[in-house]
């Protein structure tokens, strides 16, 4: 155990920037990562605002954060497709490599999963932490510290673009453009997607969808989205739907998106059981997809980064210092509609 | 046209055996047939007792039946794959092979499909039908008119088990043992199952299937389907569930049944839109499929009950004479929990 | 019956600019359509040079072309999805909607397909021509013409890609960086591949790939295929390998390319029997996927083009008027390294 | 380690039922097993007679068998899903867990698996073997030792069955009736298959295979096997072929029996590279899928035996003693073709 600096979680509504115990010894398949840049998630803030989510609940200082990039400063035994000096993102969810789940290449459904800053598990708002080497990713020299950090959310829109099976050329519907809608929106389009209609009540959140060549805004304020996916379709409907506003509203009319044959991909999650209309399921033989995380998507991520086909840089809202990390969930807190995804620099200059 | 004895709903509630005028012109790639056997289809059921099956409504006489088989008896021009005095049975649906949904081979989301017995399309509770070649399938001397007759019951299980997309040796539950949970087990059995765990709260139909090697009822008045289903699978879930109930109680439990990455298949229809566990269904990854009649299933059921993979006599639990056919649909009413199947001969001896 | 001009193959090595009777009525469910740009294909000269392709052999003069765009003037009945002065592209093989192939969705392996410029099926090198329909693709406005014309070899590539069944960030090899190899190579990379390694001996080729974003270039003169896919992969391999070359070279290697469980599209049509290290296939169990031309591809090529994913401008090499039809086709077969793409605009200024 | 009994392979040609020292100590996730039966494998008889497989060369003595079950007699730390007294069968190969291959779900493509009786790897005809619980699966009740062994070459049949995605109803080919194609015979059909045509030149390997209902044996030295398949699928051909022969001869016409679409399964492997119509795979589009061993059979193989869906009883020809395990050896060099399956029973009555 080492005392480091972090970002801790006190309880409900209490942050404090301090320092604590961490285990940060090397073991065999670890490498030891000097943090550079943390993203700041929904579910950080959740923790923060909330003091659960669901059935994991803050009963002890937490440190938080779980969307990290940094520089491999140490390898364990045995890891030999890293070195030290690699500039590396890392996966935050470490499965029982032997469970059934793994075993079957499903690590994300395995439920023994050690997930940072999910609760007891501590995060990576500290200096450095110990990681699995297979977890952990280089970084190629054209992605940067802060891209790094993106890969994580970016990797629930990879998994939600790969469940789609998307066929090349296909038209995909994002249902809300939070932070990560947009990560959907961009996958599915670099996944294959021709163009992917992004709807949401939030005119600011559209005009950053709005950025991207092939993404088509649709405020839903002013605008009927089942009558504009047929219109964008002459009436055949949609091969894709990405629900991703986690709204009971958002399933009310669903079903009316999709063609024949076609897919929705529910990656938003409400919180109670919610209405659905299965007889509009059936007369469409739709296939419903269901997301849990990632599994396999960093590779995959990283590589669509590097090749300049999917750009997350403009969803980089602000950027904080590890003094002022407070102040950034502070910030988050506030939910500007302008904000996608606020970040901690733990590095120093 | 031509003037001809059918059993024909009248109105709600008003059946009556007697002459009516139908089409029986035998046009290019058309078929006459000689219809032998007819089954009694809950839909037919449903038309009598209520008038109506959502949008469709019975506002003239029509003929009822569509589970049919028979014998050909005359070629229209450009049919080369049948010849007459072929042993038959027919798909009730006839799309429009134009249509955008026939041309990707999906004709039963076809909205433009004419289909027997639903208004105003008549039924074939009649001596003769002229129908298209293309939806005519050749039964092979061992398989009889009454299983020819259950080929389109069985079409709608096969059409279940082949959207599961089974991996040989996969466990599967069937929640419903009504006719068409039965039908989908068979399917289900048949289409690579290694065994099908069947849950329903009527003794009687579990005993019928009970009859089947691999099949495995369960009382669901007596037991916990989630504890069953985990107690056969050793705590890991099924790998498929077919939701044949169409019961808004099924879906309460139904994220408990599935393994991790598993599939539930939807075949009955809640009438109204149903409470479902979305965040159940993600942290399990589940796909969802629904299923609309069949494509493409009639060959291959006949191929499974001709090569003895699947024995439908035992389903058979009546055969009325066409002069008892009313009978026949008052017996169907009275929805006896012994009887599957009851079918109506309309051929003469 | 119309006497109109065309570009005729009178026999091989022999073409004509003349007039020639062609069936101009417009039936039910056809569309009449002035022809502006036509491609011209590698199977067009190659019935020039050697009036042959495999079984199919020039008996009688053939008019040439199947890449063609043009404008609708006129339509049969009940066509409604069209209008008269739309901008439109074609599919060249018309099949038979009520063969068993269609009616699985597909039509491309129907036997019965009829496609243009395929003894003695005419070609489109002609001011009109009369065409389902249902094969007739509305163009958005900025699609031109000429792209318009190159949407059938796109097309190609799109069905490559499509059986490919490519995860987002997937990594492709392309061998044979011709036409139809760049073509797949955009189409892969559109379809959701992170980059698309482009190997050929000729450079000229590759500079031309090298272009997009994207793909990389290897010249196999230099470089040694096998450990270029090695090293940018880390040794694990590719995921997907497009074969576009047709040579019996690239199968002595081909096995080295992908990554375990690896998937082989081919696309390239060798003329003998080829000799295939199925041992080495059977060690990563690869998927091996054979393409032949395509369906249900011209709507989603299309919309790639429309969206900006895909620029197929930068592939048109040189645009001849129809009165140079015939120097059109001398230059491609000198099959300079340098074109990708000859198209005859047969419409006026 | 231990010094106990086994059958070595002392070199080429040179079996001794000897005593050897093997490692007996169970660690942590392992368990230890009493073997019962151990059937008698192509492979173990290859490395006999000729002293290599391919690059796997005989140069210590090493001990053969690796198709086995057991009695588990004692537990490991760690594990929860056996006890002692659970009857057993095991898989032969132990991959690496944190290998790519592995993590992604396909450790059987793991380059680095350790498979028994694979040079330089002990196998188990000897009374006792250490081996991981995760590759330990418990028999229930009603499957014998000699059905436990019978597993392993039956989960080649299941991955070749879970590899071609069977559609319900689906009719397929064996080409080779041996022992695997016997194997792959029964999982296709168990697996969904509605028949399968098994083509060989022996005629006691057929009638084998004629004891099993919807198994039709062909003798291709009496009939052509493409108009055979021709004539009972209707001139469609069948939805999957699988080559179980190796013989370079079977691909001389193996693209004329699948239908358009359809897929042919490499089981199979012919020594050098085969000879292989390409074309003839394009114009149909077929789907090529290549196996090696299995991955994530043996519960579902366990399933089908157990649920009385598959019976592999009929298939074991002679049990001998583990005195006589020489003899066993000889009668399989021997290749009598009314032999499937050999066993040595290594437990003592």
């Amino acid at each position: 155990m080492a005392l480091v600096d972090a970002l801790v979680l006190e309880r409900q509504h209490e942050l404090a920037l301090r320092s604590i115990e961490l285990p940060l010894e090397v073991g065999p398949g670890m490498v030891k990562i000097a943090i550079h840049t943390v993203g700041v998630c929904g579910s950080d803030v959740h923790y923060y605002t909330h003091g659960r989510i669901g059935p994991f609940v803050v009963n002890a200082p937490m440190v938080l954060g779980h969307e990290a990039a940094g520089t491999v400063v140490e390898l364990g035994e045995g890891v030999s497709h890293l070195k030290v000096g690699d500039r590396v993102c890392m996966e935050p969810g470490i499965p029982d490599a032997n469970s059934r789940a793994s075993r079957l290449g499903m690590y994300n459904v395995d439920p023994a999963v050690q997930f940072w800053a999910t609760p007891p598990v501590h995060g990576v708002l500290t200096p450095f932490v110990v990681h699995p080497a297979n977890y952990t990713f280089k970084l190629p020299d054209n992605v940067s510290f802060a891209e790094g950090a993106m890969v994580e959310p970016f990797a629930v829109g990879m998994q939600a673009a790969t469940k789609a099976r998307i066929t090349p050329g296909d038209t995909a519907v994002v249902l809300g453009a939070g932070p990560i809608g947009v990560m959907v929106a961009l996958a599915a389009l670099a996944g294959g997607c021709a163009r992917v209609i992004v709807a949401d009540l939030a005119q600011p959140k559209l005009d950053i969808a709005a950025q991207y060549q092939g993404l088509i805004p649709i405020n839903i304020r002013d605008k009927d989205i089942v009558a504009e996916v047929a219109r964008l379709t002459e009436g055949w409907g949609a091969d894709v739907i990405f629900e991703c506003s986690g709204s009971p509203h958002a399933w009310k009319t669903i079903m009316d998106l999709p063609r024949p044959g076609g897919c929705i991909v529910v990656v938003g999650l409400p919180v109670e059981p919610v209405a659905v209309d299965v007889a509009g399921a059936s007369v469409k033989e739709l296939r419903i997809e269901n997301v849990f995380r990632y599994a396999h998507q960093y590779d995959r991520a990283i590589a669509l980064i590097a090749s300049g086909k999917v750009d997350l840089k403009p969803l980089i809202s602000e950027t904080f210092a590890f003094k002022d990390a407070i102040k950034a969930f502070d910030r988050a807190v506030e939910a500007r509609p302008t904000d996608v995804k606020l970040q901690i620099k733990v590095a120093a200059e």
